[in-house]
């Protein structure tokens, strides 16, 4: 048994919208314990819709639709569907008061294109629809055939999903088993050499152990069936323990956690505050780390240190150093972390120098060449060189850069904590 | 003719990720007037790949992949699609090379899984990643069936689709007849105030122009269908003018202009510097501005003054002053902007200070209260209120105060330079 999703709309096909729905369904299917293993978009195109419908019959045994419900001629899914089953359509009474009365409800006259939305094939029920004017259908078309319509308004489908569609779903069985998955966020190693790490663990049937890759982060889901989402994890534990084992520092958090929440959550536990002074970054760093509510708590403040001048007044970088070593070097970058620290009075200071790109860059020091420094609540200062390349861009160099300084300052927390 | 969009990843069909490289190619096809009458979706599985290819041939020429080119076990689109053609793999050394190069360039080791992404099928070309290790083909296994393969990162997609599929699909005849569309940029006007000031346009056939809502701005899409981009530029002109004509100072610019590239380019033309002083945006301004490239030209740097001690030592806000009047005020951000440009000797000085939330909201300056400091070249100072009200959220409040920030000092810039 599986379901497929398959969205009705030309304006998925026109690139004019992002089609969230699959996504949504997906998560929802998963949530069920409900296979899916195809997708399909379609146009508002009778023939196509049809086409599609033999496709999937024949590799699922529930057909999830969305959009094409509404009422204008363009919407077609419902009797589309109802065409391709040679059954004809009858209007339903009640779908046409409810629609009625949501019209008069808001002032509003109901137009004869409305009344289209009523047509239900026969031996159909409705899937009603508590936000708007466009209700689904739950049809067994044949004995072990599965349909379910919803509009293509994400938040009207997401409403009948729920007050509707799970209810029966479950009440057919689904739901009893679900699949349930952790995200594990590792940072400081490439994709390829963490699975070279934990490639036995590919092999696993449930739990399931896969690689992703992220943004300035390598992941790995595990996913587990099973009765309960108590069951799941408890089945899941001893493999996740085994992959944070093998991963050491370089696993950083799961979920939802970010490097900066975790960075937060470190600060706070070691009551513990800090200042920020950036150049490349200009300001990004800061952000990261105010993004987390209530960080007023650990973070202070910092300066954005564009300008070479900037870093001599206000954060007292001598300018001699500044004309002998650069403002990208590992002794400025040392000279600022140590002066925002001091200048703010915070426990930890950290700063970032670099060359962010497209222009800047020399042969000794390349674009793509970022100092970061990091002064500890001992006054003791170090820097740590990454070379970004040029190939990655001015906007993801600055953002790894940024990353990369609350990656160095987790592991410099978890060190000291451990002392 | 037409194309087929076939998108890999178990990801997907878990609901982990959003299919925005559909939305991407879908736009991408367009442009280029192909036709493309359906979108699949399957998972990292090799039958459910080939069934999907089987598919897909029967109803499109030209066959669009994108995911599963990664250098672990469950990438398998390359080895799937050659397996179904039954055409063998053969090492290619130039993207051995490509490969090690890369990994060189950012001092990491190449791993044997790497090498799994030099595999092509015997026949196919190499379809050129400028930013990732994992390359796409460029293949006819039969006459008249074109394949093209793309990672599924989004960013290296797009490079790779721009620089060379683009070109590639031009040589073969297509996109003689172009979709030319060109975005109009506002800012201080809702969506609805402008689509009434310009409905006239919205019946137009030839170009079209229909409104769209953005993060922090509104759009209008222009688009024209001709045999050339200047034949389409000529048509669109007029409109363009008459546009811009009714929405005067709403208008900021189009396409990839945004406030930070107009007000530095203003800044530029003006020869005039800028810093920048930020309680609830950490740093969010500063990193706006300096996403330009050669951003150093005009900005200096900033204080990121999060906590109070901050605004009074680096920006000699009045401690007197923040007690009466809270860090909250308008007295304090035009304290604060002044401040931070004669610290920093600067032009300009802007200033950002408000409640983010979700925390922190009184019943007098609930979440959501911003106020905008700007300090301008003759030290004159003023500020602006923003209620973003509590329903938005930290992150686009936090988004829609830099927006604003750079808003008014692009109108101060427009209205200085007239003079």
């Amino acid at each position: 048994m599986s379901a497929e999703i398959i969205c009705v709309g030309t304006e998925l096909l026109l690139g004019e919208i992002l089609n969230s729905n699959s996504q949504y369904l997906a998560q929802a299917l998963a949530n069920l314990g409900i296979p899916h293993y195809y997708q399909t978009v379609v146009g508002d195109n009778p023939d196509r819709i049809k086409a599609a419908i033999a496709i999937a019959m024949e590799r699922a045994d529930i057909l999830i639709f969305t959009g094409g419900l509404g009422p204008t001629p363009d919407d077609l899914t419902t009797e589309t569907i109802a065409d391709f089953f040679d059954t004809a359509l009858v209007e339903n009474t009640a779908v046409i008061d409810d629609i009625a009365a949501k019209f008069a409800q808001t002032g509003r006259v109901m137009t004869p294109s409305n009344r289209k939305q009523a047509l239900i094939p026969v031996g159909a029920q409705v899937l009603d629809n508590p936000t708007g004017t466009a209700p689904g259908i739950i049809w067994h078309p044949r004995p072990n055939l599965l349909i379910l319509t919803f509009p293509g308004v994400p938040s009207e489908m997401h409403t009948m999903w729920e007050t509707v569609a799970v209810p029966y779903l479950k009440q057919q069985g689904w739901g009893q088993e679900i699949i349930y998955s952790r995200v594990l966020r590792f940072r400081g190693i490439g994709e390829s050499a963490l699975a070279e790490k934990v490639v036995d663990l590919f092999d696993l049937q449930n739990p399931t152990v896969a690689p992703y890759a992220g943004k300035g982060e390598v992941r790995l889901r595990v996913s587990c069936k099973a009765a309960s989402e108590a069951i799941a994890q408890q089945l899941m534990a001893p493999i996740i323990a085994k992959i944070q084992a093998i991963a050491g520092l370089d696993y950083f958090g799961q979920d939802d956690d970010t490097l900066a929440s975790v960075v937060g959550n470190l600060l706070r536990q070691q009551r513990q505050t800090i200042s920020v002074a950036e150049s490349c970054t200009g300001g990004g760093l800061g952000a990261m780390l105010t993004e987390q509510p209530g960080s007023s708590e650990y973070f202070w403040g910092g300066v954005i240190a564009y300008d070479n001048h900037v870093k001599e007044t206000l954060l007292r970088v001598d300018a001699q150093l500044l004309s002998n070593q650069g403002a990208v070097s590992g002794a400025v970058a040392e000279a600022m972390a140590l002066g925002v620290k001091n200048q703010l009075g915070t426990d930890w200071g950290v700063s970032i120098t670099g060359i962010a790109g497209p222009g800047g860059g020399t042969a000794e020091k390349p674009v793509g060449t970022v100092y970061i420094g990091i002064a500890d609540p001992q006054n003791a200062v170090s820097h740590h060189l990454c070379q970004f390349g040029d190939r990655r861009g001015r906007e993801l160099t600055r953002y790894l850069s940024a990353c990369q300084g609350l990656d160095l300052l987790r592991r410099q927390l978890l060190t000291a904590s451990e002392d």
